[in-house]
């Protein structure tokens, strides 16, 4: 089980990384965890779909319609910003994706738990982050740590 | 997605009421959720599994080894206790089987976010709870009111 | 640290019997946690401020103007009712008054976690709760078993 | 109520900073709340108490044995580091000193949760972190902005 971490709203770019890390990881047999929400999330869960992954969704809040249209397993929580630290601890791996400061929490309670933290096209300035250029090596990077 | 909450060890009676729950519930395409570990939780798993049904399992501690074997998706949480509000949270349904003070919380966190709860031979005497007499009717409740 | 759970809103008479748990409470020198809302919550935390207690409030929401006007420390949580296992967590004994699931919740939880558990005017038939018919047994029995 | 974040283990000109700091919105009138534990969280605690303040500790693990001999109100929350959450949601404004993974993640949630979060010798690389050099501007930050 794979998180994949990111902003809500993002750019094509991004998105189109986001859509096939996703693509590779269920294409190496991984489960994709996220937040469920939209923008990296859900580029990353379209992703996954399409090569025939298994997606889960763990919401900030309490309804499952809130969840993207790409998530399998839709989990509201209930707990707010709390649920950040369920999804990398759910996770075996964490990949990061260009965001902001709930990005950035993810990787830092990531790296807290001893996950490793990749990130693609971002974070690679904090300690202990292992930076990919572009979806293959992420996924590599993620993997070969599980 | 329906959650089976019960006894972390129980009699082969209960595990028999739980694994043929489990089984019903797949037959019928729901995802079972439940607290990942043994008793009840196992024997539900189980039954699932063995009908083609999808198992997920919220577990108290950070090592997902903890997980029954029949746990398709281990989603270890660290939250200990605090676990049990987020097994109910993510149901749309909860069927509750013998259990103890564990199992007690979750029915009262069930009833109190508004999920119908299901009592199989058990727990008729909360207000609120409807009460089964057998799996077919506890999962026949659950379902028509999700 | 002794917490005091029971229903948002109640009667006169369980009011008073709150009030009074709370200042005795407080007179033993013991700190009031509860879940910072109203009715036996509120009630509590008054009859401890009356007594110079200190009163601390897990609420279950975001907004700390949430908490009655008797609670010191307002902690908000963002939880929901997630935040009920942390009410019990942080207590060294739990008296419960007449209260709906809840509640029940926090009883449960309480004795899940080992908490010594005074039920106060309510919850004598679940096994492990300990009865007391007035508050100054129900403190009685909460402190000698911290 | 203002939290003091910052790494459990710390040399002593750090531990300097967070005693100051501690000192000084205690004499301004302000709660501090901690993740109870040692290094700039029981500096920061001992010059909170030193000065009058109250002190919160809101600890990971579930025994409150594990609070700095500074803390007034021990929290044992069972969370792990979704604790972190906790700590940050529950202030009013944070002020983070030097640390880890930890610190980072408190520092990226408080900024998602809207909180003011001045960075003391520290985190000034981070986007919408107020940069601190000094305990007294540091405290005149963070209050000026609750």
């Amino acid at each position: 089980m794979v998180a994949v971490c990111g902003a809500g709203t993002c750019s094509p770019d991004v998105s189109e990384l986001a859509r096939k890390t996703g693509e590779l990881l269920a294409r190496h047999g991984a489960n994709l965890i996220c937040g469920g929400l939209g923008g990296v999330m859900a580029a990353a869960a379209q992703g996954a779909k399409a090569a025939g992954g298994l997606t889960i969704g763990i919401l900030p809040g309490t309804d499952r319609q809130d969840a993207n249209p790409f998530i399998d397993l839709a989990l509201p929580t209930g707990l707010g910003e709390a649920r950040n630290a369920l999804i990398v601890r759910a996770a075996q791996a964490v990949i990061a994706l260009p965001g902001e400061t709930g990005t950035l929490s993810e990787v830092a309670l990531g790296l807290k738990m001893g996950r490793p933290v990749v990130g693609l096209a971002a974070w690679g300035e904090i300690n202990g982050v292992l930076p990919a250029s572009d979806p293959d090596e992420a996924v590599r990077l993620a993997l070969s740590r599980v």
